[in-house]
């Protein structure tokens, strides 16, 4: 490892990190931009900097001198999540600090230091290799990631012309509780809506609660129809578009260390799984069904002591996980319709965000030239996952390059992305240079 | 009217207006108490002052110098509600003051207003009839009937040798809408109680819906069991002890005003009124049967934007209006096994508060008397009400006393009792004076 590109890069980690770049507030995000675009302008990529929506994009493209070189896309994002609370923070976390090996700061993991990472490969190689790239390196850096990745479509369809891959390093990746490293392909899809009744122009003296109707039944009864008595979701055409997954996929996930018991000791549940589900049986759920949660319910008052109101406004936040194959629009209008054919057609479902699932053919050769380059490194087999149960634009860059996407990235489980302390450890960011160099020189012929 | 005594207990009314004795924070009672103590006891009453409960006791007994006279308690209390929000007070709530015809403050009409002017009638009687009364006349007051009559039952126990009455008149009463004077004779119980359920240590990414249950669906499903699809409380048992309204009651409450319309209009009703009720079954239900209402319910995130979070924890607010011969502790016990029937051994059901409800036979001689006396003062029919429809603790004076309660007062339909800008109209204060005045009267011989 070149120590004096390190070095310069951390530098510029600990840049970024003072940049409060958060997108839910809309701060520091041209700041956090330009930033970049200097950097891999002296780099000597080929920048277009495009201010034209919520946050900068920066599109940042390395060429390589050989003829008819393959093309490796990155994907990162330079916004962070808000840092609140702040009083659980052991450090300040606009700056970056370093102890016992770890180096604390927001967007350390999530994401700018899987930036500065990447880029610390990318100038040690060509530093080794006077210039030469045996791949082309294109990298589409967005600001408004941790919002849902604003108008990230529509920018994809303006450079269609411009971009193209054989495969996407996504954002960040790491390693599980185990310390072995987890490579995933793919994310769920979302669909996140606010469900609202209104029963009185105001709250009631809850003495009329016999003859008047009241916004926290019409909500309860109404959600409490949404799962049958089997924990089942009960929308009519929910599970229709559901992606079966195949073989490859299956046997992935029945590899899966996640169990039962881990599920309930590192969470603390106190109430039984769903259908109390066990083995493959858990772990296809998990990853490969859509969900249906509540994440937010309100109404009426929930103050001490006793008010008795009868409310007239009764207010949740829902959320669909989506799996490949499922539509966000499609599937929020299966639960409108659900909602009028049981009887509530006073319940009123507006869209907030969607996103459609993705998941990546884990047989493809450049997924299995991730898989084996990590393999030869770390000397240990990751963990090769089709997707995360989580939610993510890859369906998006799938959809505008037409690659499989794998995930890579300088995290550990102990990173607390989008919480106070975040934190990932120097090994773990030095690995992960060595990482990309490995994978850049893979396609050396 | 004398208006010596008039302008001696508008002042007493001012000095227990300006003392914000409001028993939710426990602010002001004993000051609040000993100002009527010391009032009484200029009037002639012989005082009993118990400080020995959450709020004293003022127990103030006039003798009638009549042989075998009757007995006639006034029940009363001297605390009152809180004052918030107090940016919508059009004046200071602890300080009475005049306009158009007005008293505004708080406890105008909540009841220190009524205790001011049932002073004033007395005093005038005794200045009339040089001190003599037909009937021995005792006030009861209390300090927390604003937090649901703490210890009031204990208190009645304790006293019970000192305590009779042929009748009871209840702290506070008055015109409805319409402005014809409303006399009500009972009022429902209640029990409240939380409803809490906890599905892990803390809330957790949403991305384990698929298997992990969360506490705002337990709650959520559990609460929507409590009614079934026609709007029929579920609850096994509950119905059972509901005391049928006999033929009295049901005429008097037919010939109630209230009306599907008047109830959608004046509330801004935009939801149907449950089973679309209408006429008599509309009224039937609203006074002679029991409610199950959902008071608060939280849980989650309902902030700004989307938070994609499995809540942990959730919790609702409940209450039951129950209906005479129900017992709260038993319709407690019914709705928690049904829960436990219906599969949620996980909710925890906590009673807060609990109150019997109790009606008064409105054919009752002494009931008569009142209805007699109104009906001639007013020049017009009071309308009769076997019980209101909210909660009060005449269960307990009923149980103590054995006699008939009926409700007057100083009120109107826009007193805002508990709201900002409480008010009394002075014409209403003036009459409220005199009908008691014609009470008394009723008992010379």
């Amino acid at each position: 490892m070149n120590m004096s590109s390190n070095q310069k890069y951390l530098n510029l980690l600990r840049d970024l990190v003072a940049l409060p770049s958060v997108s839910a507030t809309h701060r520091c995000l041209p700041e956090a931009a330009q930033l970049l675009v200097t950097t891999f302008r002296e780099l000597g990529a080929q920048v277009t900097y495009d201010d034209t929506y919520f946050a900068p994009f920066v599109l940042a493209q390395f060429r390589s001198s050989v003829p008819d070189a393959q093309t490796l896309v990155i994907y990162n994002h330079y916004d962070v999540q808000p840092v609140e609370p702040i009083s659980l923070w052991q450090t300040d976390p606009w700056a970056l600090s370093e102890h016992d090996g770890k180096l604390y700061g927001r967007g350390t993991d999530d994401d700018k230091g899987n930036i500065t990472a990447r880029l610390t490969a990318i100038e040690d190689y060509l530093t080794e290799h006077e210039g030469h790239l045996p791949v082309n390196i294109t990298f589409i850096i967005e600001g408004s990631e941790e919002s849902s990745s604003q108008h990230l479509d529509e920018y994809l369809s303006k450079y269609q012309d411009q971009l193209f891959a054989d495969l996407v390093i996504w954002e960040s990746g790491g390693k599980n509780v185990h310390d072995v490293v987890e490579i995933f392909g793919g994310n769920k899809g979302i669909v996140t809506f606010n469900v609202d009744v209104k029963t009185a122009k105001t709250d009631l003296h809850s003495s009329l609660a016999g003859v008047v109707d009241s916004a926290a039944w019409r909500l309860t009864q109404a959600l409490a129809t949404l799962f049958d008595r089997e924990g089942h979701i009960a929308v009519p055409g929910f599970y229709d578009d559901v992606a079966i997954p195949n073989q490859r996929e299956k046997e992935l996930v029945r590899n899966l260390p996640t169990t039962r018991n881990t599920l309930i000791q590192q969470h603390g549940l106190t109430s039984p799984l769903l259908s109390d589900k066990t083995g493959d049986d858990l772990k296809e759920t998990l990853y490969f069904q859509p969900t249906l949660n509540i994440e937010g319910i309100q109404s009426g008052y929930l103050g001490d002591g006793v008010k008795t109101v009868l409310p007239a406004v009764a207010s949740a936040k829902l959320e669909a996980r989506l799996v490949p194959n499922m539509d966000p629009d499609k599937t929020l209008q299966q639960i409108k319709q659900h909602f009028q054919n049981e009887g509530f057609s006073d319940i009123v479902v507006t869209k907030t965000l969607g996103q459609p699932g993705y998941r990546s053919d884990m047989s493809d050769p450049e997924i299995l030239r991730v898989i084996d380059i990590t393999e030869k490194y770390y000397h240990q087999h990751p963990v090769i996952m089709p997707t995360s149960p989580g939610t993510g634009p890859m369906y998006y860059i799938h959809e505008a390059l037409n690659a499989p996407i794998a995930s890579l990235g300088v995290g550990y489980a102990h990173t607390l992305d989008h919480a106070p302390n975040e934190n990932i450890r120097l090994t773990d960011y030095n690995q992960h240079i060595a990482v990309i160099k490995e994978l850049i020189r893979s396609y050396e012929k």
